[in-house]
């Protein structure tokens, strides 16, 4: 069962710019980070095409995707995003990390209280597919520094934000092994295995 | 007259590990770091092969070299890495950066006190080919802050160190426009314009 962490980040290591919130998931100036996951870019007012993800970055996707049969993300990472408006946009059960379990919550989702509760929820509901991790900054240490990723994909974006919040946060030390690039205008997306 | 900055860092944007001095030119664990200058493991105390780079590292390296006349370095990057040995290893002249100027110092090298200095003495030392400043992250930053860097290159090891030198320094906000990439088993290279 392969476990794989997936994010975006700045160039200096930032998952968001500051001040991220619903209504501007990924922070003030933080767009910047989903311009390949958009084709280019957007705003958090206005519309934006969902299908508008090409060539590379549409490769490096729809290559990770077809692999994930569950998926796990932080209570704050699911708000930021506006609960992806009440619809799960990734194949399979998609577990809520939250120690908030008793709040109201979409039926979509499903809500628990511990990685290792929803590692185990998520392994069983993947099948022979894998288990994705796709944030926040939080979620994916705390799984790294449990030994649970067995890849780690960054989408690097070309930009460097100089505030905001970091992957890394000085809590951990990684041998990786690159597995795969995808390079387009928008982002630089590398496969690594975690090797230790 | 192009001035191209370069790096080698760590996917959470060390530039060195902790404890970087004389004899240990990346710090502790930075070794990690050259692994694609080197073809892979080297430590500080052994002997390697100063022509083991290979494949894609190669390609990248001789790519950005055969584009340089003359370079920039900072007065720590030159002494962590022990003056290499007395003889600049890189195209042309290169200029240290430093604030001692009087003091003693190889003939292979320029001596200069302040970036605007070292970079009017590289351009014309460089006649029509590009100068590189080469490090460390605090002259990088510097030149960037300058806006005087056309283009950046980033060759990230798949490493996360926790702890060392960082590149940034939260001083700094850019755009940048990835122009290439090189990926190997030691570092995914990738060529930015700055573009912003």
């Amino acid at each position: 069962m392969t476990t794989i962490a997936s994010i975006s980040m700045s160039v200096d290591g930032f998952v968001t710019g500051p001040d991220d919130r619903p209504g501007q998931g990924l922070g003030v100036g933080g767009e910047r980070l989903h311009y390949w996951v958009f084709g280019g870019p957007w705003t958090y007012d206005g519309d934006h095409d969902p299908d508008a993800m090409s060539g590379e970055d549409k490769a490096y996707y729809d290559g990770l995707i077809e692999r994930i049969g569950a998926g796990i993300v932080g209570r704050g990472m699911y708000e930021a995003a506006g609960a992806w408006g009440g619809e799960n946009p990734f194949p399979g059960t998609l577990v809520v990390l939250t120690h908030r379990i008793g709040d109201p919550h979409d039926e979509s989702f499903t809500f628990v209280d511990g990685l290792d509760r929803a590692l185990r929820l998520a392994r069983e509901a993947a099948g022979d597919k894998a288990v994705s991790i796709g944030g926040g900054a939080d979620v994916i240490r705390q799984a790294l520094a449990a030994g649970e990723v067995d890849e780690l994909c960054l989408s690097t974006a070309p930009v460097v934000l100089g505030t905001g919040k970091p992957l890394f946060d000085g809590s951990l030390e990684l041998d990786l092994e690159p597995l795969a690039v995808h390079q387009s205008r928008w982002a630089t997306h590398v496969r690594y295995a975690v090797t230790r």
